[in-house]
Formats: C-alpha cells, structure tokens, sequence
C-alpha cells in the first residue's frame, strides 16, 4: 500500500517537473514513467490517461501554493496589503530561484497550461479555471479586509479587482519568462497598487 | 516563382492556424503540409525545421497585429488615450470574433507561444521577446503623446508603463481564454487606466 501511493505520487511529481519545464504535450507518458521510476505497464493502474494525471499534477501544485498563500493572507499580525504584498514577494522569489537554479524561469505552471490548452481541451480549462476562482477568492477576501481597515476604497474590494491584480501578476510573469530575467518583476508591487486606486473611471 | 512563394505562404498560414489552435508541440510537420496542401517532401525545400517555419508564423502574425496596431495608434484625429483604447478594443473584439466563429477564445498567439516555450526554446524565447519589446515601445510612444497633452503624468510615460498595460492585456486574456469568456476583459480597459494613475508609492 505504501509502495502504491508512492509510486502514484512519484508519477504526479515527474508530471508536474517535466510539463512545467516543457509543457503538456511535449512530454509523453512514457518519459513521465522514466523519471518516475515507475513501469509504463503500471502506468493505467494509477491514471486513466495523461490528461488524468496532468489534473492531478495541477491539484498537486495549487494544493502546495494555496497552502503558501493561505498562510501568508491568514496572518493576522500583519496588516492585510502587506500580506497581499508577500504572496505577490513569494511569487517574485519563487523565480528568482528558478533562474539561479535551473538558469531559466518557468513562469506559473496554471497560467502555462491556461494558454497551452484552454482552447482545445475542456476538462483542462474547466479544472484550470476552478484553481484561478478560488485564487480569485482568496485574494477577493483579503481585499476586503483591507477595505476594512480603510486602507482603499470598499468599492475596489471586489472579486474584478482580485481578478486584475492576479492577471498583471500572470502577465508580469510572462514579460519575465520571456526576458528570462526576473528582474522584470521589480515593479510588479507597484502596479498592482496603481490597480488597487480610485481613479476618475469609478 | 508565383507557385513556390504561393506554398510557402500557405505553409506559413497554416502552421499559424494549427499553432494557435493546439499550440507547438501538439502540431507535427505531417499535419502541416496537410492543411497547406504542401508534399510533406517539399516542407525541406522552404524551411529546415518546424521550429524556422513557427518564426515565419510568429513573423507573419505580428506582421499583421503591427499594421492594424499601428493604423490605430497614428491616427492623428484621435486624441493618443483614445488610439491606446482602440489598440485594447480591438484585442477584444477579436476574441468575441473568436468565441462567437469557433465557440473557444484563442487569446494572443505571442502570449501562448511565450508560456509554452520560453523556458526550453532559447530560438523561440529571443523572438518573442523582440517582438513584445516592439509592442511596449509602440504604447511608450503614444503614452509620451498622452503626457504631452497633459493627460498623464508624465512620470508615466515610461516603458515600464507600457509593459504594465500589455501585461494587463496578456494577464486578462489568459483569464477570458480560461473561462472561455470574452465578457472577462469587460474591465480591461478601466483597469489599464489605473495603471496610468499616480499614486502614493510614486
């Protein structure tokens, strides 16, 4: 039993490393059992398909930076933008350590497979687009407690304004990805402040 | 002559469609040279590798984004916030073109290509990033007219600037392509007048 799930998730890790170094369909289930460890023949004993394990490999990612995120935004010690702050710092550090370890950034392992496969596979995009509600939320949530400190306006406390604040981190990330330099982040922060103000549009 | 640049061309469109369809890796030579209507013999004859044609595509395709950017930004009767607005609307319509003649939003075929491949495509990395640098100095340009006419700080007018609205773009086509919505980018243009703003921080 524990040789099963470890050889389950062995193939879940390999998934996750090598589509994000490479995408969803550069990547083949038989290199994906190599690295693993893993027999191809045992392969479907674990997973219907590769789109299967995929769901699972991004189950896997958003389940350890939900878990980063949500202790940074439940902090109460720290005034809620400034916990806002360091879930967009843990992002910037996240590739800052990409490029000084494996010499290249990959960006955001959703938003790769956002752009990769919305268009043509739906059950990626359907479970993709569940991941980014509940990022949506959780940012949402935390804009809230920063209106009701008074910090910006209770009308820019909204899931529209969550949305554009993740979007120029997404966007930000692919500039940076592009560049191959994470110093392209540098003004990440200040943006999404600009995107948090009251402007003469309201 | 005419024949040989006709099949050339229709390579080019064809890689471009299926490309931006079902992204890189996903799409072979075979398929290609079928769609093209092209002898899979011949595909050697115009260029050495999927990867030299895909440039052609990402050539061709922002090719024809710069002329309609361009047209839309020089026009003189238009004040410069507006030509800027019209860049964004234009985006936008081409993805409820999109969601309405083929029921999937294909977001920017740069964005996608940049996600998919520049963490293991140095060819493919350094293109893309040319081509974006192309578009954050056409945005610089018209924010230094908007400036010049008082309407921004000038301050603003920084490449920098121009990066935060294209990353805004690409951020929020990213959203709509994954809930395979083009009502998302409703909020886009607001939002990018926000990132014009000056705020505390500046």
């Amino acid at each position: 039993m524990g040789r099963t799930s470890a050889a389950r998730q062995s193939l879940v890790d390999s998934a996750g490393e090598l589509i994000f170094e490479r995408g969803y369909a550069a990547v083949g289930v038989a290199e994906i059992c190599t690295r693993a460890g893993v027999l191809k023949g045992s392969f479907y004993h674990f997973f219907p398909s590769k789109q299967a394990l995929t769901v699972a490999a991004i189950d896997d990612y958003w389940a350890r930076q939900r878990e980063c995120w949500a202790e940074l935004l439940d902090d109460d010690r720290t005034p809620p933008l400034d916990r806002l702050r360091a879930v967009f710092a843990a992002n910037v550090a996240a590739q800052t350590t990409d490029k000084r370890d494996r010499g290249v950034l990959r960006g955001c392992l959703l938003g790769n497979l956002a752009l990769e496969l919305s268009a043509h596979d739906p059950v990626m995009r359907v479970r993709l687009d569940q991941v980014f509600a509940e990022q949506v939320e959780m940012v949402r949530a935390t804009l809230a407690a920063v209106a009701a400190e008074g910090t910006i306006d209770p009308g820019r406390a909204t899931a529209g304004t969550a949305r554009a604040l993740l979007a120029q981190l997404e966007g930000m990330l692919l500039f940076a990805k592009v560049a191959n330099d994470p110093g392209v982040l540098e003004t990440l922060w200040p943006q999404a402040l600009r995107l948090l103000s009251t402007v003469d549009s309201d």
